[in-house]
């Protein structure tokens, strides 16, 4: 989304009982629809638009061609007092995590820690979606999952993992939790294709060329670079061992693209939730207290720039959460027509808009 | 330990007995001693030598100045099927953190995954020592600690956490475990300084100056910079949350210095280990034979530099241990003279160095 574009404002609560509407009349099942359309809908009120509703009719063409089963039959089994599996039967990636934590925690509530790997998965998004789930239980909050291929390796020149991302969120008092979700590049691919678009620079050691050759002109990037080289690199894989070998998913150049394949097969996709009992370890109203502190403290260290308080990792998408929240969610034009036309087609009653900016 | 240093080689097994040998005379506990010295020369094999033996007069310094306790009382209790604290009794970190691995590696084999905190601990050196320990067990491992700050905040002008590293490992087939460990900085102080102190240039974006901005100079950098700027920064808060939040120990800015805060307290540092049982969710077999393809197809990928292959995540470790087998540990003149000093001082036998190059 950039300021750029024009858009339109979607009122929040419309917005997402469209996305839920939209799920059940393409033949998904009733609580399936409702965990993808709150996935879909939270990704969007915290600012990350580029997995957010505007992804609905792409996961709508998922269903219709058979990549997406809109009607799973997970199978869960408690391997040991403190792990799962889950069989996400190829549902859509937001239902299978919000399921998979929602075991985690229950493992958590006895064991002080609960870990669920989520085979036979799809596209799961925002992974603070699954992490913050935890933090409603007064738990820390952990995922992880892995990508299309679109990571240079190290010292190599195509990729062979994805930008794999992992998230950690921690219950805060007397705010929001504290929720880091990054992937392991920079930027996205998706950042890339649209700054080649407005010809825009790219941050240096962001993306390269197909050489492996970093570079800063936007059109000339096919693929990202890892954060700290080697390291985004070393993450990614630590990411994809989780998510690929620990679930017996294909990994690496054998995970499949997002886009460009087949709609109707299955991604085959892995994820890892984890959920820590933080009373297993220190007295929680300490521990979240002290937490706080450390927030607030933060964000009075002195700024680099005296017009910019240092900031606190979630802080954005916290203050776009609240933003939105009055405003709206923004939409782009182009976006807004798709989910239109998507609204139209199912016979679903379009979102009516909140607000129009330029 | 730069090329350009005149050194010594150690014979590898001396090493790691006349570490022994100067714990014990230094008055630490049989065991702790063994544990330290083992975390030390592992380290040291590894070719991490800024936290190998050569911290040893370092590790002393600590014991005779009272912060560090070289005869713990350990007090350990199992909070819940899968998780646990150790106090460590302001032990040497590396045999806290091997210790508290046994419990996680214990832990796991009941419950599929063991996570164990670490408090009243200290510097613990390199992760992978820790991390390393439950491939032995078909587990895969995770450490985590935190460090004296040294971390620019993302958008402020001085450091308010450490580097604060992550370290994750898992069996292999066919050879050693993969292990990515990794501190949230490009490069370390150390490094910076020694740079500066050859007139050699920094990596773009791996320091920064007193006002927060990135420099190339190494005599003008003061502080570090995180991977991927706000991502390491984000990172190295996630590490503080675990390390410090969750074991009750002092965080962030009220972190002690390892070199330049009194030798009289003890450091009062947080360490989280934890072991994942590979069978509580697949195959172990199928997962280190994928594991161990994934790494030679990744060894296979066209290299961008034709006479550098690309390496998986832990290769050069793998190779410099392999090497130290063979040829001893290098030492430079200067850090060999303190060892035969402290080898003086408490009437231990100097280790004979083993071949000596330039």
């Amino acid at each position: 989304m950039s300021s750029l574009d024009a858009f339109t404002r979607l009122e929040p609560t419309e917005a997402k009982s469209f996305c839920n509407a939209v799920f059940q009349a393409a033949g998904v099942a009733a609580q399936t629809a409702e965990q993808a359309a709150a996935g879909l809908w939270l990704t969007s009120m915290r600012g990350i638009d580029s997995h957010g509703i505007r992804l609905l009719p792409h996961y709508v063409a998922g269903l219709r061609g058979g990549r997406l089963n809109g009607r799973p039959s997970y199978t869960f089994t408690a391997t040991a007092t403190a792990t799962g599996v889950l069989d996400a039967d190829h549902t859509l990636g937001h239902a299978a995590g919000l399921t998979a934590m929602g075991h985690a925690i229950e493992l958590a509530e006895s064991a002080g820690i609960g870990v669920v790997t989520v085979f036979n998965s799809s596209h799961c998004g925002m992974l603070a979606t699954y992490a913050l789930e935890a933090c409603r239980h007064r738990m820390m909050g952990f995922a992880v999952t892995h990508a299309t291929p679109r990571l240079c390796s190290a010292g190599g020149v195509r990729p062979f993992f994805g930008n794999n991302p992992l998230c950690i969120t921690a219950p805060m008092a007397g705010e929001a939790p504290f929720c880091y979700d990054g992937a392991q590049s920079s930027i996205t691919m998706n950042e890339v294709r649209r700054r080649a678009a407005l010809g825009h620079a790219l941050p240096a050691g962001a993306a390269a060329d197909e050489s492996g050759a970093p570079v800063t002109e936007a059109d000339r990037a096919i693929q990202l670079l890892g954060i700290g080289d080697y390291k985004g690199f070393g993450l990614a894989m630590g990411v994809e061992i989780l998510c690929a070998l620990l679930t017996g998913m294909p990994a690496g150049p054998d995970v499949s693209d997002m886009f460009a394949d087949s709609f109707a097969e299955p991604r085959r996709l892995g994820t890892v939730v984890g959920a820590l009992r933080i009373d297993a370890f220190v007295d929680p109203d300490e521990f979240e207290q002290r937490l706080g502190d450390m927030a607030r403290r933060l964000r009075a260290e002195p700024p680099r720039d005296p017009s910019v308080p240092v900031q606190v990792p979630g802080d954005p998408e916290k203050r776009i959460e609240e933003e939105r929240r009055r405003l709206g969610i923004p939409i782009s034009e182009g976006d807004l027509e798709s989910l239109l036309h998507l609204a139209g087609e199912l016979g679903v009653e379009p979102p009516s808009s909140f607000r129009s900016e330029r």
